[in-house]
């Protein structure tokens, strides 16, 4: 068996029981990082009493982003914010679009280089995501924001 | 209640009526940048007259792709269009694969570091997309094409 | 006609008879680069009966990421490796988030800069891949691995 993973069984649902469920979701952010909130969709996808389905996780802005990411270390999450930063530096002179700040564009940037959305599978009444995984909001502006994320689930 | 958000109430659908449909939307291109379809993609949810679901967008291509970005200032799409241009720019020696021209493997990389697909939940008839949001085809190659997007909706 | 496309008609389907399917798919690595599994999930979808929905691939790990590229010429996947190689260099002393090796750090910035999920649209019992197109997982590590991959398929 893989280790460190919870066994997912295979399975074809042979009846027409499908429902959906959907919800909005308030992350307050106090500027540049990563928001990890995966226990609050852990809470929120047992609260449907959907069992097994498909989760999809949106975010409706583009300066802030989502990731799946490492939620064992800290570090890891401190070296991602130094990779993009380097790679995507404010205040860059490549950038026009100056008016909204000098970290603006770089978000626009860093949102199209990770997601806007990310789907996980949904297996025993929770998200299927590995040992390791955690779900993050990625705040790409320096200030801090009132920002939205759209949960849908649809299963049985 | 957030600014500039329209308010989307939390739901749990328990009938069963779940529904699918599905078609493909063609999108020509006049060579290398960004091509909003927003409008074209909730017209065809609009007719489907699936209110309550999840929409999926997918590009059947590895040197088109597709984004969600800021459509209220064009300076952010050419911008964005100059930081790929920079981190990945035509002609790279690092490239074997050049028998397609030099701008063909950086389109494919291009397409690797944005999306292939979106998933975006639909509430009230129309894409929950953020007030500022759009949704975009990012054409890589330096020529024209016509590329094909399969769109796909399952709801009540 | 679309050129080098297979023909896709566009459908509602307006009974309700929705159903869904998962699996977990077992993929061994032998270090980093791209490995093609689209003939595994092509059966996938076919033994479960399921013609037209929406199937999800969503890896399990945060040091591997999954890929829709070309799998006409294997100097396509090369050249991507090397401009990952490049963009994020193994050891490289930006990141202090070390102690697993390292190609660890670089192996999760990869994984964020692509995808770790992809959502495809089924249609007529095959996931409706452009001609072009072939599902890669992308290992970061430079050792061999077991890597887990969910899929979920909902349709009729």
């Amino acid at each position: 068996m893989l280790t460190g993973f919870a066994r997912v069984p295979s399975w074809l649902d042979t009846r027409s029981t499908v429902r959906q469920a959907s919800s909005p979701l308030t992350i307050r952010t106090a500027g540049r990082g990563l928001y990890e909130f995966t226990d609050r969709v852990r809470g929120w996808v047992s609260e449907t009493g959907i069992r097994d389905g498909l989760l999809t996780v949106f975010v409706r802005h583009t300066s802030a982003s989502l990731l799946v990411q490492e939620n064992a270390d800290p570090e890891v999450q401190r070296d991602l914010e130094r990779f993009f930063a380097r790679l995507v530096p404010d205040g860059d002179p490549l950038f026009e679009h100056t008016a909204e700040g000098v970290d603006d564009m770089p978000a626009h940037v860093r949102a199209a280089l990770t997601q806007t959305q990310v789907g996980i599978p949904v297996a025993g009444g929770q998200p299927a995501l590995g040992t390791w995984q955690g779900l993050y909001l990625y705040e790409h502006r320096r200030a801090g924001h009132r920002r939205e994320v759209m949960l849908h689930l649809i299963g049985d």
